[in-house]
Order: C-alpha cells, then sequence, then structure tokens
C-alpha cells in the first residue's frame, strides 16, 4: 500500500516536524494504542464515542456496541475522523510556555460501514480479541449464531491519515537554561495490572499465561 | 449548579444504568482524567483532535496550539462536542459476547470560545498547569507578555453532559459459569513515572517534590 497523501482534510497545520503520513507509522500506533475516538456529524452537531480500535489488513475497525446513535447512522456510509491517541509525558519546561506533552496521534478518515453477516462478524470479533488478548479467543466457549446480532462491528478503510508523534525534552529559550528552575519529562505510561479473577471462577482454573501478552497503551 | 438535563442529544441511548448526568460526577471525571478529544465539523466533516482539558469554576477548557484548524473556527463560535474518558481494565467473560471493558467517560456538548486578552489567558494557564502539576506554576520564570499571543486556550460553557461509568466483572450467562474457562478483570491504568532530568538542567538544581502530585488519568 503507497503512504497517505495529505490533503487539505489531513495535512498538519502546525508543527509539521511532528507529522508522518506512511503506512507503517500509521498501523503502528493504531496497533500500539488501542483505544481511540469515534467522530462523526448528525444534523450538523459533532459527536464523539470512545470505543476500542484495531487493524484488519489495511482497514481500521472499531466495536460499536456501546453507540448505537453513531451506528443507525453508519448503516448510511457517514463520514467519520478516528483519532487514536496516546499521552507519553508531561515536557515540563523553565517557562509555561515552552511546556508541552508527549504523545503519540494518528488521525484517520473515511466511511463508516457496518461489518454485516454472522460469518464476516465473529471473524472481526476474533481479529478484535486477538489484537488486545493474543491467545484468547480459542479458550472461550464458542460464540452462538443468535448471540451475533447483539454486537455491533463498524470498518472503514483508511481514505486519508496523518500520524504526528512527539518526544524528548523541551526546548526552552536558551538564556532560560542558566536558571534555577528544574525541567525534564514525567513519563505517563499505560500499565496493564495483575488480572483478577471473577468472584464466581470455577475452582481451580488457573489465570492463562496469555494474559501477560496483553497489547494496550 | 444544578445537574445537566438530557435531551436527545446527551441521553445515553444503551445500557443506561451505566448514565450520570449530575455535575458531580460530570467533574469528578474531567478532573481525574485531564485527557480528551474535541470533536467539531468544517464544512460537513467531522474532525476530532486530543488535547489536554481541565475545569476552571464550571467552564470547560482545553489546550489549543495543536489544532491551529479547529481554532480558526472557534472564533466563530463552532458547535463543539469534548469526550473525556479512561479505560479502567479489560472484562474478560467466558464468551466473547460477554467480554466488555470498564472506563469512566465523559460527553460534553457546548460552544466553544477562545480565551482572549493577556490577564484572562495567563489565569487560564496557570489554571491548566496547576491543575496538572499542583504548586509548579510558582517555581517557574514569568511569563512576558508577548509569549501569551503564542498560546490558545479554549473555553465553553457546558451546555449538556453525560457520564458513563463500568466498573466489576462480567455477566455471563448462567450455565457459563460452571465451565472449565477463565474470566476476570485484567487492569489498565495510567501511571506518573519516575521525572527524567532535561540534559542541560543546571547543575544543583533538584527535582521539586510537587512533581509526586501529578493529577491525570
Amino acid at each position: 500500500m503507497s503512504d497517505f497523501t495529505p490533503t487539505p482534510r489531513s495535512r498538519l497545520k502546525r508543527l509539521h516536524q511532528r507529522a508522518h503520513y506512511d503506512v507503517e507509522t500509521v498501523h503502528r500506533l493504531i496497533n500500539e494504542i488501542g483505544t481511540g475516538t469515534v467522530g462523526y456529524v448528525i444534523d450538523g452537531q459533532p459527536y464523539v464515542t470512545p470505543t476500542l480500535v484495531w487493524l484488519e489488513g489495511e482497514k481500521l475497525y472499531w466495536h460499536g456496541s456501546s453507540a448505537s446513535r453513531m451506528l443507525r447512522q453508519v448503516r448510511e456510509g457517514i463520514p467519520v475522523c478516528v483519532n487514536v491517541s496516546h499521552l507519553d509525558g508531561l515536557v515540563l519546561a523553565r517557562s509555561g510556555l515552552h511546556s508541552s506533552v508527549n504523545y503519540r496521534s494518528v488521525t484517520a478518515y473515511g466511511t463508516a460501514q457496518m461489518v454485516e453477516g454472522a460469518g464476516e462478524k465473529e471473524a472481526s470479533l476474533k481479529a478484535f480479541l486477538e489484537h488486545f488478548v493474543p491467545g484468547h479467543w480459542d479458550t472461550l466457549r464458542p460464540i452462538q449464531k443468535q448471540e451475533m446480532k447483539a454486537t455491533m462491528i463498524v470498518g472503514m478503510e483508511i481514505e486519508e491519515a496523518s500520524a504526528k508523534i512527539r518526544t524528548g525534552h523541551c526546548e526552552d529559550d536558551e538564556e532560560d537554561y542558566a536558571l534555577d528552575i528544574w525541567a525534564g519529562v514525567v513519563p505517563v505510561r499505560t500499565v496493564i495490572g495483575e488480572p483478577e479473577d471473577d468472584p464466581r471462577l470455577k475452582a481451580g482454573v488457573p489465570q492463562p499465561d496469555h494474559l501477560k501478552n496483553i497489547n494496550l497503551g
């Protein structure tokens, strides 16, 4: 796949040295971060819905059961903007104005489409769970056909996307480096905690090893 | 302030037992989480921009320097939707369909307005930094008047808002509790790491104690 060509919609307006339009960076950040928000418009009003996002091949997917307002519109093929971002640190400078944040962010544009059909839907649900908790799907009781109606998955060809990354320390005014003021970066991380057993877990069922491989943040 | 009255725009469509419309919950979640996305519409196209958010009194604020496209529109007073959310855990059930996520989320609607005037802007910048890093502002070299032009802060009266919270374990089908399948919650947390000194930090300048009080996540 060729890289994304920025148009006025996706070209970054400020600090373009932080911009990336290559597919590899866009896909890597989406795969790493896993949480996003979906923006859409109904009758001129903007809506933003948080969700989990993942890739299947070059298509972006999200789980829709918590946003039925969006899903009713999606059936008609609405334009959406998906942002996937993670705050990585507070960059504290010697002055307020040079303070900043480190982050990874992708903004992707396209037209949302419902995943229809029990087979396609089950494949997406499996891809979803396998992305976040690799190895987990095959340990579950199989999905029943009628259950598939209760879940909604939305897919989108990424028409355009841009990634933006900031790392490292501040850039203070040269004369400020001599001041007796602390400056540095305070890292912010997503941490996966120790799994907590369901209170009704059947006695003797162990925590599966693959819970160590959760992919988020 | 009275609580938010849900209209068709803000009323939660699904799982309304998770919904909260009281000001206290809405404000508490915004104060706790601190990261959000701002959704807005330009020529029918939705845009979503990640940012840091904070409250001053009952108004919601965000930092805008990374989104000049939005800011040009904001001068004209555009309707926005701000989502502030945090993923708190993966809820792994005995079946794919009952698996879920724990989270805290607020969606707020209003009309964005630029903070104008050096005095008002500096007060907002101070409130911003003091919210995330309490005690830090007074250690910095003072802001110069001409610097205030380089930063953009946007404020919004919250016209409507809803909060949504999910905690706890899965609700599996009754017969599935007898299966030899692990179920439980894998917590997801935002963790503040050890501060890293700027490579050009003046020798002898210590890390301030107040860096232990960073407020995020």
